[in-house]
This record gives C-alpha cells, structure tokens and sequence, in this order.
C-alpha cells in the first residue's frame, strides 16, 4: 500500500491581499507536493485572512475571492479556506472550503456550521451558518470528512457556545449509514492564549476517537492586527496519538496517515519564522509586533524609556522581533526623573544595540507650563502630570513621523485595566506590545529574556525596583494600586474568569480592595476605547472580546 | 365600552445604571396610570439600558436586571424589557420581556426571536434565540401579542439580515387558530439615523395591516455612548392610520386602541428633552452629547476654536446641549494661521457667549522644534504639521483636565475617512459631536443654526472661507482632498450603500479619483480605530459598524 500523506499548510496570510496570499499558498504546496502528499489543506479563511471584518461586506469581495483561489497553481489537490458568495440575495456569506485542482478547477465542496460569536469571534455578523456535514470524495485519492475549525468544538466541549448541532457526529452518522472517509480535516484559524494548545489537542483527540480515523487540524499562523495564531498544526489518531507542527512558523506539516511517526514538518525557508526563544508568550508576543510591521509596511519603531520595566522588556520585544537596528529608543528626563532612571535607560540601550536618544524635556515643560500657567495653578493636579507624559507621546511620535516609523505604547494589561496611563501620553503609539500582558508576566518575561541571553540585557534595576510613574515628586505605583501580584490575581478572576467582587472577595482578598479595584476598571473603560491595538494573548483581552459600555456608570474623565 | 389605552413610555436608560433606570419607570408609570392606561409598555432591555454589551457577561448581571424589575413600584401592569437569566448552562442570556404586576409579582412572558448582528447591532454575541412567539394574556384586562424590536422587521423586508421565522405570521397563525388578540406591542431600542423614522413605520404598519388590529412601538430614546435612539414611540392601526411620539425627548405615548384621534403625549417634566430645535439631525448630535455628558457625569468641555466651521458648529452644539456657561472654547493661534481665523474664533465666542481663551502657540511652538529640531530637520515634513496640531491637543487637554471637564474632538466623517486629521491632535477628545457627519452635513447643519437663531451665531465667514487646516502656509484642503462636494458623495456610495469603485466610476466620476478616495480610506484605518466615540448618525458609521481589518493593505503610518 502507498503511503497516504496529506500536507497541513501553516499559512500566515495577511487579510485583504488576495494576491499575497495566493502566492504564499502556492509556495507551501510546492512543499507539499515535493514531500508526496497526496492533498493539501490549507487554513480557514487562508486565501482573504482571518479575521476579514468588514471587508466581507464590500461588495464583491467574496468573488474577488473566488477568483484569487481559481488562479492558485498547484500540482497536487488543495482544500482552501475562502468566504463564499451569499446562496441568496439578503443571505450572509458563508465560511466555506474550496477544493482546487492543479487543471485549475475551483469547486465549492462546505460551508461552515458553527459560527462562534463570543470573545474575539464575531462570525454570525458575517456569516450564514451551513446546515449539512461536508464530503469531499476522491480528492487525492482520499475521502475527507470536512469541517471548519469551531465544527469541531462542539463535540469535546471546548466551546463556551452551545450549538444545536455537532458536525463531528453527523460524519460518524454519515460513516455509520455507509460513508467510508479516509480521515478528517479541519481548517482553523485558531487564535492563541496560553491555554489553548491544550485545548486544541483535546479536541483533534476527542473527534478522533469518535470517528475512529485521523482528525487533522491545519491552523493559521503569525498576526493581524490584533489577533495572533500561534499554528501548532496536528493530528490525532484514535488510539490518542498526536503529531503536532511548531508554533510561530510557517511550513508544512506532512501527516502519513497509516504511520504517525512518519509524520514530519517542513519548514518554509522563505516563510516567517517567529520561533525567536524558548518561551512561547515572549515568541507570541513578537510575532504580534513584527508582523503587524511586516504587515503595514512599517520598519522601525520608536519607544520611550522611561528606565522602567515595561519600557524595558518593549524595547526587548522590539529588537527581537524587528532587529536592534530598527528601534530607537529615546530616554525624556524631567524634572520628577531618578538618576537611576536615566541611567536604567541608557544602559538597556546600549545592551540592547538600539539607537539611543536622550531629550531632557524640563524646556519645553516650562513652556507648556507657562502656556497653561493659569489653569494648571488653580486646577487638578493630575493636569499637571498628564502635561508631562503628553509631551512625552508627542515627541515620540514626532520622532516617529519624521523617521516613517511607528511609535509603540508601552502599557500593560494591569495599567491600562485601572486607568493608569495618560491618553495621548504612554497610551500614544501605532502598536501596544504589552497591552495585553497582566505586570507580573511582564516581569515574567523580562527575567526571562535576560534568562535565555545569558546577561541583564534589562537592567536588574529595573526589574527589582518599585514601580513608578515619576509624573510626581517620588511617586509610586503603589500609592494609588495595591501590589501588582494582588491587583493581577483581582483582574485575571474577574476579566478571565467572570467572577464578581463577591466572588473574588470570598476567595479571601479584602473586598474593600476589591471593589475599588472593579470600579477602577469600569471608570476607566473610556480610555481603553482609545487604546492602540495589542497582541491578544491572555483568554479574555480589552476591546471586541471586552467591552463596557462606557456609560456604565463612569464618572471619572481624568484622560 | 370603556376606552382600552395603552401607555408607550419612551425611556432614556442609562446602560448599567439599573437603580437609576428602575426610577425612571416608575415615574413614567406614574404618568400613565393617571391617563387611565390599562398597561404600561416600555422599551426592549430597558432595565439594563440598550446597549448593554459586555456587562452581559459578568456573573449575575442578569439577576441582578430581575432584582431591580421586581423592585419597580407601579400602580399599573408593567412590560418592561430585560436580559434574562440563559436557560441552560452552556446557552447564552435572553433578551426577553418580564411582566411586573402592582402586587410585585414578576413573571417572564417571552424572549426576543430574531437576533440582528450587523451594523451596530451585535446580539447573537451576547443572546441565545427563542422559537416561539410572544403572547400575553389577561394584561390589565388586554390579550397581547408581545414581540421585541427586531422580531418585526423581518415581515417588512426592512432589515439587511434573512431569518428563517417571522413573528408577526406566527401571531397570525395563531390568530387563525382561534388565538383572540387586541393589538401586539413591540419593545424597541430602534437606533436613529435620518431615514429611520419611515423605515419604522413600514414596519408597525405591515404589522398591523397582517394582524388585522393595531401594532404599537415603544421607542428608547437619548444617547448611550455612541448608540442614538430618536424615541418615536409609534402605533399603527390595519387601515394606515398611524400616530408618533415626539423624537428626542422622555415622556408616554397613550394610545387609545380603538380612537386613535383620542390618542396623546405627555412629556415627562423632569425627563430629558433634546428637542431643540426644528432640525432634526442638529437635535440628534446634541442628544447624543447632552446625554454622554449627562450619564458620565461632565458638565463642562473644551474645544478648540480655529475659526474654521468644524470648530464653530462643534460650539455651537455644545452649547445648545450643555448650556453656553458650560463651554470653554480656545483659540491657539500658530504662525500660519490668518488674521481671519482668530478673529472668526473670537467673533464665535462672542455670539454664543461662551468662556473663551487665547493661548498663542508661538512659544511653546518653537520649544516643542527645539526639542525636535535634528529629526524635524532631516524628516518628513508631516512631522511639524502634526506637532502643531499636537501642542493644541495638548493644551485642550491640560485645560479639560485641570478643569475636570472633557475635551470634544472636532473632526467629521469626511476627514476622519481620508485620515486628514492628527492623532492626538485634532482628534484627541472624549467624544466626537461631528465624528458621523459628512463635511457637506457639517455646512447644512451651521447654516440651519443660524437660520434658526435669526442672526449669524456662527460668522459667515468660517462658513463661506475654503477649508483649511492651517498646519503649513497657505495650505488648503483642496489641496489633498477632492471637493467636498464630490469627496462626500464618493464616501456615502461607498460606505452607506456598499459601492465598489466600479461601480462608483459608473456614475459619471473620474475613475483615478474614486480610487485615490477609497485608497485613502483604508489605508488610514489605523487612525479610526484610536477615535473618540461619535454620534451615529448616518446607517453607517465608523467603528462597531464599519470597521476594515488594518492589516488590509495599510502602508501609510503618518498618523
């Protein structure tokens, strides 16, 4: 018996270039095709980008779309990912699976059943939901049982929706009344979080064992915009073998579906390869930044010093994912400034290699100071200390604009949770690298990064020492939050985890702190509204997946 | 036969403000027990305010919704709108109506059948459907047919989306099947824009003409962030006849089912009332500010005046919706602006009577390229364009804080889409009054303000001068941009009506520049999505409504 081989195509397309996108397909079936496959699969959505938003609703762009697929060049048989033309004039779209053969034959073969619409999925605005498990008979010389990526949630449970229907058992009905399928793929775009490569394994598994066949996964890779796949293609067997491809890469993962040890992964030469270290949420992390560069067209970035830990581990993140001689950091000492600081800063540029600027800003504070002398006299202070980081956004991005290069926002999730951070000041930048990282993982990977480099390229100082704004006389973080390592335990329960202030309160935390903490968050909600986008790596991040009406009783306009 | 009346209270909720939201029921229950109403109607999710977005996902919120309707005193039988508890674990909340008796009793009658997911709404992210219809009987001695907003706009052909049922046959059905029902209501959170209001009467009309007895709306109204509800309470009865609430203001509709000329409006005394004026568009951009600014507990702005007319009428809606006192507007002159445009600036001030300041830029100018002067020197020039209109956003900024009121961005829907603004500049602000009005809506609407003041509040001449940003000498925004005129019609093709740029072209217009249009308009994405929240005024806005993915094909970063 020959070897039955199907390629899994790790694709990073980037939304809305069809014509990129069908090259890079075309590139990763070469690959597949020189390996023996005997089919290619490619990912959800792969020929426009996940997630295409609201160019499903241009007009004509699911044909577009079409088209780009129908001048794919492969030499072996391809299930491609592609929004399909609604069935109906008032009908969505549908998230469907073209088979393309190498005469150049496109055929539409399934639509996907379940849209999951909760978190950072949105598919029922977009989609009309298919009724019918997809076949696709002979391709390759294979029968497919075909599903697309949430089809495949329902059965092990790993969903948060609850669907009335369940794909996986309506091919184990098909294959009961008859059907004889060879194995079973799966197109995703599945997004990461720490979690999730768990979960995925237990779903691959759980169809598996139920269809009693290989159930192959093929996911996206890389970032758009906000959204990041981590790939991680893989196969299980019904015994509960699997084989999985690496993650932040782009390659093909070759499944021999008789001998799962004869698996292997070919990696893309020519493709991205984010895998920069050995922990995953500093490579998701990167692999978010640089390819929203890579993406934009953008190469540099310009990055505010502050001497402190996030300022410190962004510039890191920075030089790994787009090479030390695309950063410029720049260190803006003021008045309120530690010795430290500045010395912080310049010594984790010179480790880094980075470019590095220094631009005392007492000057142009007093001129802002005399230009708003009265109101900054009689008013709140926390004009005052805004002033001061507005300065700040506004050189760096000066910088950034004259350089055509993008400044980066250096908050992170904790902050920018309870409204600590100025808009317009530290919230000003194109990209926020750490904004969806909680502080104690930014110190997390800060210890790491210095860990794999073998030295403090990030100053030990600014690992051990207290946190600090320094927008006023030896101001501390810890002045107005509680410590971080609590403040981090009252978010994650409550934006992770649903829980409520009673229910945090009752795992032993003081409910004052709690309540204060919660309404912090829900005062704030205006300005994440504002906030630049960041790498989704936590389970539930700030904006589509949560967001408070802001006139949920907020009262606090302290921008 | 004694008169059957039902009470339409028209409630302007505040999302998340369930307290607040229960005492205004009650006063508008009050208002229609003394008109002898048999039952009070109130609006979908009135409880929770509409539209609740994410609190829908915290532990309890729906209980908590339960709890506060059980609390409402009323002297009459009350259907009051509310996110109901899921039914199973795994199923998402209802979006359902609750009847409360005087007793207290609280009773759930229906759940909202059709889920509208496009545009602004987003309701199967948050909402498990029901199957079947609604239907109350024995309600203050009327048998009801109970459906909820959407529920009825699939019967008309009047929404986008295709559903597969349609509640008003199935009350027909049910009629036919000896079901006797004297009129069906409908509880509605019907957001504006300019050809809502006819698209609402198709509805209430096709409904009642079906069903064979009258059909009655009950209408939010006021301002939730950026979600507007006109209000436009309505009924219809099967011969046409048709009567309307007053937009834009709180109060009860009494609808006499069987006279309908012995229908009427009673304004509620201490309800809000945004009807301002005889234009509608200009009272709808002031409920929309009037009540941001109410429910988020500001009293005061900031603006910044340049003698331009998107500055002037940013004022002079500030000012019919806060009151003059409560806007301070600031003229900043720099060395490129006109004699003109501090004269206009100050000219406005004067005839709207508000607090006005002049801070000239020069100083705070040159140290601000002081500190810049290497990178301003050898850079893009956009770099000292943007820095001006960032030293403006600063000191608006500084002023907003140090006063604790809020700054107003003054940018429309014209720029904003070609990206002919600054971040952090002009755009900076906590709210956008003219972010969804086209540049040529923004001269109808100066125009109809003085045409209604009888004098020229807003000089003639920021009216008649060209556009200017007056970041560069001499600088004019024909220029950059096409003719207002044609710049608005190329956008309003392609965003409200979905055109290509094919189809566009088509029309007459020279081809290069539809597509320098359109280019433009996604290549500034990245700055939409750091906008201030705007008033959604037009059937498509940006934002929630109308987003592109950044990565499609974005290259221009010059924020």
């Amino acid at each position: 018996m020959m070897a039955r081989r199907i390629a899994l195509l790790q694709v990073d397309p980037t939304v809305g270039d069809l014509d990129g996108n069908r090259t890079r397909l075309e590139a990763l079936c070469a690959i597949a095709d020189k390996a023996g496959a005997d089919v290619a699969v490619a990912t959800e959505l792969a020929i426009s980008g996940y997630p295409p938003r609201d160019l499903l609703l241009s007009e004509g762009f699911a044909n577009r779309c079409l088209a780009a697929c129908s001048g794919i060049e492969t030499a072996l048989p391809l299930l491609v990912g592609a929004p399909l033309p609604p069935k109906t004039e008032r009908e969505k779209a549908g998230n469907g699976i073209l088979r393309v053969l190498p005469e150049g034959e496109v055929r539409e073969l399934t639509r996907k059943q379940l849209l999951p619409t909760y978190e950072v999925f949105d598919e029922a605005r977009y989609f009309t939901p298919d009724s019918r498990p997809g076949i696709g008979r002979d391709i390759g010389g294979l029968s497919l049982g075909l599903t697309i990526c949430e089809d495949a949630w329902q059965h092990s449970g790993e969903t948060p929706s609850d669907y009335d229907s369940d794909p996986i058992m309506q091919l184990c009905a098909w294959q009961d009344q008859g059907e004889s399928l060879d194995a079973t793929v799966n197109l995703s775009a599945s997004p990461y979080h720490a979690t999730k490569p768990e979960q995925r394994a237990e779903v691959v598994k759980a169809a598996a064992a139920s269809l009693g066949h290989p159930f192959l996964l093929a996911n996206q890779v890389g970032g758009n915009d906000d959204l990041l796949f981590d790939g991680r293609s893989l196969a299980a067997w019904p015994d509960g073998t699997t084989i999985e491809a690496p993650a932040w890469q782009e390659g093909v993962l070759i499944i021999d579906l008789d001998q799962p040890s004869r698996s292997f992964w070919l990696p893309w030469d020519e493709g991205v390869d984010y895998a920069l270290s050995t922990n995953d949420l500093f490579n998701a992390v990167c692999a978010g930044l640089a390819d929203y560069c890579r993406k934009s067209n953008l190469t540099k970035v310009v990055i505010g010093l502050s001497g402190g830990i996030d300022s410190a581990l962004t510039a890191a993140v920075a030089s790994s994912a787009l090479g030390s001689e695309n950063v410029i950091g720049v260190s803006m000492p003021s008045r309120h400034s530690s010795d430290h600081s500045i010395r912080d800063a310049e010594s984790l540029a010179e480790s880094l290699g980075i470019e590095y600027q220094q631009r005392p800003l007492e000057d142009l504070h007093q001129a802002a100071e005399t230009a708003l002398e009265d109101e900054l006299e009689m008013g709140d202070p926390i004009a005052a200390e805004n002033l001061q980081a507005r300065l700040r956004g506004m050189i760096i991005m000066g910088i950034a604009n004259a350089r055509r290069a993008m400044a980066l926002a250096t908050g992170n999730k904790s902050e920018l949770a309870q409204g600590y951070c100025t808009l317009y000041g530290d919230m000003a930048g194109g990209y926020a690298p750490l904004g969806d990282l909680y502080k104690t993982e930014v110190y997390q990977l800060a210890e790491a990064f210095n860990q794999e480099a073998g030295k403090e390229l990030i100053p030990r100082n600014s690992i051990v020492k207290p946190p600090s704004a320094e927008l006023a006389p030896d101001q501390k973080d810890e002045d107005t939050l509680p410590p971080y390592s609590l403040l981090d335990e009252i978010l994650r329960s409550h934006i992770e985890q649903g829980m409520s202030s009673q229910q945090i309160a009752a795992k032993g935390i003081d409910e004052e702190v709690v309540d204060e903490v919660i309404s912090r968050l829900v005062r704030n909600e205006h300005k994440r509204w504002q906030m630049p986008p960041a790498p989704r790596v936590s389970s539930r991040a700030f904006g589509q997946g949560w967001r408070l009406p802001m006139a949920a009783r907020r009262n606090d306009q302290s921008m």
